[in-house]
């Protein structure tokens, strides 16, 4: 450029040369770029791992074949308390074990909410024991209650208006809390704890592990004659038999426990809002988050709460924050997934529509695979208006409960030589032609099981 | 410009009027502090509240005056178990309550962290009961096990290469858990439980609660002379007193537990690698993360290990996971974070050198207005070297354990008439001249009982 321009050009301030506004817009420009491509990559670290640093290397759970954090097996999980062996991924003919009810089912649903189920906890929140003082249960997450009496609202399933909110460290620690509340300290001798057979198969066990001076498993309320206190636990729906149950003890001096883990679209229909003096609730089998136990009693007595609070107040010091926020945020994603409806572009859109469609199809399968066997029989259950769906539905329970027919009297040694591990029916207090089988484990585990199930012949 | 130089300007690539270099790199610039912006909001928003969405809108939780989530209160909680509220924010002479360990002291240290504390857990991630079926405590997250095993080695404080690896909901669980597994399930009467006078107040309580056929509180071991079995609790630094503990029981038949929650670097001198068949410990005292409600056990025994697993197993049926994966997160960091040093641009980047300062300048602060007021005398403790930090240091223990002079014989009713709560000696199998005294309480209310405790005269 000419000494003339180059001085025009000074003046309208292009500086020296003319050139620096280009390169100062380039250099902008790749400025920017830079910023979009780290904000970008920043979205993937938050969601992909689970760990998240500024710019530090993430490091992933440990991913050993049996590790769950990120890969599901292919065959289903070795029975609690044992050290058998998952069979490994791949090899022929595993064993598949039924036996208890790992709620692997619900992963696909919480895989397609993508972000909607997640949560972030810094590193410095939570930290303190307490969550609400002014509370009577001191280590419950106000947020955590709220989602609590939301979810029962948009289900209909309880009534919460009038109860307190217990949180436990699964509704197994409540359960214990609520027998620990409900007996006397100054008895001359422990109360009886019991429940209609077939009861839940953990229930004497829990009862007596301890040896409590303050209660005592004493077996079946249908043959329950001791005078005296007792405390009867109602599971409804049944775990095993998925039957809606009431009391059956028909006396003064009792106090009821009602275990409503089932009570929910998917599992069965919701034909009342439930009013129980002490109702127990678990994320485990409402949502699928057994890992974060967590569950939750609805109590209407201010002193039973109370003192269920001191339980475990002296157990575990309360409840673990991190686990109630997790399931404040599932139980939310629950309930704001019930103002959608599924369909063919977003077949996985409402959370009990997902679960009853799937519980659907596998008791289907399941009763097809029983009459193709010819060697087992399953209960029939009434259909009944649901209300949360305003449809007439059937039931089809988280278990299914098999009897082994033509005259196999041990039916879980039966299967087991089928290389099908489940629940005999002595743990239930009945006798052993019954079994109790898993409906919620992961498709290619049920898949597998319908297929070898089917194939028995006598 | 004259037309010449428009030509020159054209051709030099300046574009017609030659201002198009400078706006198109002014826009880019705004570009640039916008993106910038967002990524600043982002920050805050993924951090602030412990919640996530995708562009949804975040819900805070709860924010009444008494909830922890986000805003620390100025004066301390009020006591677990009752219903007194913490004096609101602001008004003059409110209640301080150090009569419970709550570890707030330590949130400041993590907020400076930012998100290197910070975990992102999935809707569809640790669903399972199930951590690690082929390990024998099936609920253990390997991940948590490793940073278990590497803080351990980074500390030194304790040996965990030959022990297995039990992991509770606190310590308080693990407890209650060795008690069940060194406990014969078939003895003629219950085992003895002890420990030395001043022992951890709750002990009695834990162990005595459900009336268990399996152990009982048998009080102070120093005077301990019934025969037979029992088990011995160890503390370590001791609580309340903080001082270094021995068995003090010298017979067989009987099994030690060792309570090592206090044997950090910030409390006290690592003068070796810790190295007894059951020692507990729990990030609720090694990190402040107590409302994660996480302990571990080292369990030399494999047996005792099983036992210990199947109470947990029918206590609770497993430790959440994603109460897991944050301690494992959490031991990270603070491993990580051995490897740096603090200096005057990072004063916050070692963990256990942020605790010791904190812990150093706390008890001057506190022998100062123990001086001050002439009513109280505190422990004396020997320095020794600690192995961690290279250096000779002093203990400054997790309590300070008060003694009312003057005669005045309950302490802890005196301090209560001036609005101070702190635990008395009794509940501790001492005299009630005794107080324990937290110290590790936020700073405001730590502040404030200092200036509360140094104006009080005979």
């Amino acid at each position: 450029m000419g000494k003339m321009c180059e001085a025009e050009a000074a003046k309208s301030g292009l500086g020296s040369g003319g050139m620096s506004w280009r390169y100062l817009f380039m250099f902008s420009i790749m400025l920017n770029l830079s910023l979009l491509f780290s904000r970008f990559t920043q979205d993937i670290k938050t969601s992909a791992t689970g760990f998240v640093g500024s710019g530090e290397e993430q490091r992933k759970p440990d991913l050993s074949p049996l590790s769950f954090t990120d890969k599901p097996p292919a065959c289903a999980v070795a029975k609690m308390g044992t050290n058998s062996y998952c069979s490994a991924i791949g090899v022929d003919n595993p064993v598949i074990n039924l036996d208890h009810g790992d709620p692997t089912m619900f992963e696909s649903f919480w895989r397609s909410m993508g972000d909607r189920g997640s949560i972030v906890i810094s590193g410095w929140q939570l930290m303190s024991y307490f969550s609400d003082i002014g509370n009577l249960c001191w280590f419950l997450e106000p947020e955590f209650a709220r989602q609590i009496r939301r979810l029962h609202q948009v289900v209909g399933n309880a009534r919460s208006e009038d109860h307190h909110i217990v949180v436990g460290t699964g509704s197994t620690q409540l359960f214990q809390a609520a027998l620990y509340a409900l007996s006397p300290s100054d008895a001359s001798e422990p109360t009886s704890v019991v429940s209609a057979a077939p009861f839940y198969s953990s229930y004497p066990s829990i009862t007596d592990y301890l040896k409590s001076g303050l209660y005592k498993w004493a077996g079946d309320a249908h043959t329950f004659e001791k005078k005296g206190p007792y405390i009867e636990l109602v599971t409804s729906p049944n775990n095993p038999d998925g039957y809606v149950r009431k009391a059956v003890i028909n006396r003064t001096g009792g106090i009821l426990v009602h275990d409503l883990a089932y009570y929910w679209p998917q599992y069965t229909p919701i034909t009342s809002q439930a009013d129980h003096d002490l109702m127990l609730f678990t994320v485990s089998k409402s949502t699928g988050h057994a890992g974060t136990r967590i569950g939750w009693a609805l109590v209407r007595d201010k002193e039973v709460a109370r003192r269920m609070t001191k339980f475990i107040e002296l157990n575990t010091i309360g409840v673990s924050k991190d686990s109630q926020l997790r399931a404040a945020k599932i139980l939310e994603t629950v309930s704001d997934s019930c103002g959608h409806s599924d369909d063919s572009d977003h077949p996985a859109e409402n959370f009990f529509e997902f679960g009853r469609r799937q519980m659907t199809k596998r008791w289907e399968q399941l009763r097809d695979a029983v009459v193709k066997s010819g060697m087992f029989s399953l209960p029939k259950f009434t259909n009944d208006f649901c209300n949360h769906t305003g449809q007439t539905i059937e039931p089809h329970p988280a278990f299914a409960w098999l009897k082994c027919e033509g005259g196999i009297e041990d039916c879980e040694s039966f299967l087991r030589g089928h290389k099908i591990l489940t629940r005999s029916g002595r743990h239930f207090g009945v006798d052993s032609t019954y079994v109790r089988i898993s409906m919620l484990d992961r498709d290619e585990t049920f898949n597998l099981f319908l297929e070898r199930l089917s194939g028995i012949r006598s």
